[in-house]
């Protein structure tokens, strides 16, 4: 059995493993789920679409308590405090799945350009970028899984396939995301405030966001390339959801056809995309929930772009089902278990 | 194998109860799914969350094909319509689980009062209300259930122990239903055009919805009293969930600590049924997709009145799941088989 | 020229007041706006839909600073915060419109019961209740005018008819309210998390809301009786407009015509209350950001229930256009300048 | 007195005209407006924000009863439609501000290619395109304003500057826009659907819009440069307002202040159009219901991209309020009367 511990489990991330993982069908076992705010608390008090699904309480994360109890953890917590955890849990030797930044970077300077100081720069080679599509072999030895930033996981799945076949500039990439607003996490601020978001439509961070990095790094190593991106995040207002628009600049001529039989043929064997037929655009709603990325795309000649969307849904294959699908691989479940259910639509 | 056909697939309670099933544990298969306008087309292709995970087209309703391949069938079809199917399904000894409002009101006339003429009366007393709180034991044999109203639902768990323990006056109950835009159905109207509903709340068919009589009857039914309400369905600017506000008058001096140990009490073994604690109130995102029904209770001794409020989602609980909930009694897998998920919150 | 001040400028209250009064066509002149957070800046750089419309900037709320440039003052304070401004204002001779619940309750007893201690009960017989449709005479020679709540103006203004009529028992009256979240106020919280409340809904304070006292006191001072109401708001997913749906019991028959009849005589001179035809019923939308009250109503015979609906947007008729129609009455204005626009539909 | 028609008044284009002209400051008068659907029914019953604002009947569309009546016809047609109204009404001496896209396109086979047959191409020339940002004088000599699309009105506003100060290359520029659903107009259709577009983010006629030829020619027009663009425009979950992002590929090197520095320079003496200080982003809400622009840029330096983000209201600046910019400049009116309000925000 996999006995499994969730740290910071009341926030989103958290609260999406474990509805999740409620219906895994693998031997597995929640045995701890912490959160500082709600310790002492029945977690289907605090979050009420769990009541009677899930039996265990909040407690403390103290990693001493935990570890013995534990087979695997994951992180949902800010980055920096990752940094806190992730070299203690590991000492334990145990598998940790960081939804944090704090291990995605390759680089400690890109790291400390983008956030702050890292305290464990040795451990940035040790951690493998968990998106399964490109990482699968390293994820199954691995001890640290670094879980992706859900626009990353949209946009690298979205541009990788073009990269690698040749078939678009590296450099200047467009990248324009929309994300809905849970991608903003748990705590209430401004940008969450549903009165500034409702009927409201709006950019943010426009090319400084922290995500870029980390799309240039992944792109870069799997094509082999020196890529770099326009990126430029929007807030919908809605709850879940990742589309992801890409404009890529043709290096050769190629038909939307063509290049649709390139994106199908290098994903064939990916349980989790979906690459659709000419014509079809993907939408968040038909993954909502769901561990499913869908990739559309369309060539224009005339301008001599290629247009590439992809829909994720920002806390499932953007975050929790992904890093199930990461403990499902290093963990020997089989890939798919407990992710294969469709999005919630409508 | 319990072998199943959905007459009606490409509506909503068509298309949830293939995302449903398509995770249910039981030995089950789909083995039709009948739309006029997709006839010929893969399921994936037409409701894209589907895709990769329900295999088959969409065909023609013709009973006489669809007979020899199933044992159980769903009728996802409108009013009326479904009169036209129901008894040939049953001439081939097949069992019916219609969703329409057909069978649902014991007495002809009440039907004809608020539906139209009806072709089958004979049927009406050897259908079973599905609703399984009430009605568990008959619908084990029953050959033809009639699926409740999603308003209904959630209405009628909410009000049945209070009458049953007679706590509360059966005449006048007050019902107020807010109800998001997918219980109008999937065709596009007036009524579900986004710019009309958006950022606008609004009552419509004020005292005068069909689902009236339904409520009616089956309190009336279940308390042996007689019973009148006085109903308001309003349109939620949301898609999914049924939030029911019930007003009762009581007829005898009870606490709020005092109604929540009754609600308690009557629910107890009930899978889906959730009794919040004092203080909590029932919000329809946390029954979102899945099929519970969440009951929360208030007494206001001043005006000795007692606000009960119920969630659902109108199309699982309110309809598909509620209906899959009914297959698996009367097919005898356990209840609770492919249902025991949570909420999609947020 | 009427110099106005608004104190408390930045939050809602105030960004609509300067909004509506940017168009106002009388003789008037915004020459305070006051906000700790934003003192220094100007008012468009703060609220962008008001750049290029409103020239100052925000300043410090130092009342000796700004009487001498003021004849009138709106305060969209908190509660309790309104306490330690209204009497400094009046010291100085000042006409005071005042957006908290601090002076709307005429006793002492009941506020403090509600909200916290008094520290100028004396002050509360002098004020005003603003709602022009009870009490425009009083405001035309108030100094102090308590702007109503924004749900006690459209649960007023649906039920005063009846109570005024002698149609409708005057206890248990059910109040069923459903507000956009922009009452919440400017101030992020839990409560106005975009996830949260996104494809959600939810009651909330069940039968504790602060506002119950005030449409008691009002509606027992208006019709002579005394009147008890079952009052439950609840969260609607949108920004904008309250819709209250009223129960009432008929203490004598009376027909849909009737009633209707008597609410259209009873408002016939109001220039902001629309009494909508038979069959129509009232829509947040059509009065969205206007200063409208629009009421629908129907008689259920059977259960002798009286069903008043009400529309109105919680930011405009429910706080800063009814507090410009208090302003007009008070200063001597036509009472429908600067406010005879429509609604924003859709 | 200007007297005014409304040629299919019932629609968004319609009754937003009739919602703003009722405070128009000008001497002006509706004297007609047109709804076959509505023939004979009061505006304020069809639409209930006019009730009590706009005192007259739809009437049927017929030309010669109409022309007799007014100075001036909006024509809030279908494509199509349209041009078998506006030669009639020119025809009667009339001066005709059409929504339709009939007389946008200079050259008949250009129209031809993207719509269908064109039946009066000898107006084409005569037309004069209604963005008072570039085309002012002409319209104020013209029988014929052809006004602006939605997407074309944001698009070509945020890119103008870019390319009359050879700032960016003219080919490829990509055009990311972000519509409300009423872009849809009043019909409802799939697309509209709530339950299709709640939750749900998508993209449609991916570089395949019939605004692409409008945007090139307007641009090229006026750059005389020949542009050619990379248009996606995409549903966004709410009902009002455009975003526009826009990238375009820097052909010098210029830093984002001195970008804005040219964009503020070149809209000074435009008052509807806001350009935004260093680090502010629009955002739909500030516009909404109002007739600005608003713009704000970033110039990205490592990839030699400007980002430039536009906002509009798609029903405003996007169709009718902008019509009445036109009407103003044509009829002698001062350019702003009546159109000097803010965005309704939140």
């Amino acid at each position: 059995m996999l006995r499994i511990g969730i740290i910071g489990a009341s926030g989103y991330s958290g609260s999406e493993l474990m509805r999740i993982l409620s219906n895994h069908t693998g031997d597995i076992k929640i045995t701890c789920a912490t959160s500082r705010t709600y310790a002492g608390q029945p977690v289907g008090r605090v979050l009420p679409n769990l009541r009677g699904l899930v039996d265990i309480k909040f407690e403390d994360p103290e990693v001493d308590q935990i570890a013995p109890r534990v087979d695997l953890v994951f992180l949902g917590l800010p980055h920096k405090t990752a940094m806190t955890f992730v070299p203690k849990f590991l000492d334990h030797n145990k598998k940790v799945i960081d939804f944090s930044a704090d291990y995605r970077l390759k680089k400690a300077d890109v790291y400390e350009k983008w956030y702050q100081e890292h305290t464990s720069p040795h451990l940035l080679e040790k951690a493998v970028y968990g998106l399964p599509e490109i990482h699968r072999d390293e994820i199954r030895n691995a001890d640290l899984i670094a879980n992706p930033g859900c626009f990353p996981t949209g946009a690298i799945l979205a541009i990788l396939p073009a990269l690698k076949y040749d078939i678009a500039d590296a450099q200047g990439i467009v990248i324009d995301s929309k994300t809905g607003m849970s991608g903003a996490g748990i705590a209430p601020s401004e940008a969450t405030h549903l009165p500034s978001r409702y009927d409201n439509f709006t950019a943010y961070k426009v090319g400084s966001h922290r995500h870029t990095p980390e799309i240039e790094q992944e792109l870069s190593l799997a094509s082999c390339k020196d890529v770099s991106v326009a990126f430029v995040p929007h807030y919908v207002p809605m709850s879940r959801g990742i589309l992801t628009t890409v404009y890529l600049r043709l290096s050769k001529a190629v038909s939307t056809i063509e290049l649709l039989g390139i994106y199908t043929q290098h994903y064939k064997d990916e349980p989790f995309v979906r690459v659709l037929d000419e014509g079809e655009i993907p939408q968040t709603q038909a993954v909502r929930g769901s561990n499913f990325c869908d990739i559309g795309l369309k060539v224009l000649e005339k301008t001599k772009t290629a247009i590439v969307i992809s829909a994720i849904d920002n806390l499932t294959k953007g975050a929790s089902s992904q890093a199930i699908q990461n403990m499902n691989i290093v963990s020997g479940f089989p890939e798919t278990a407990g992710l294969m259910y469709a999005g919630l639509m409508p």
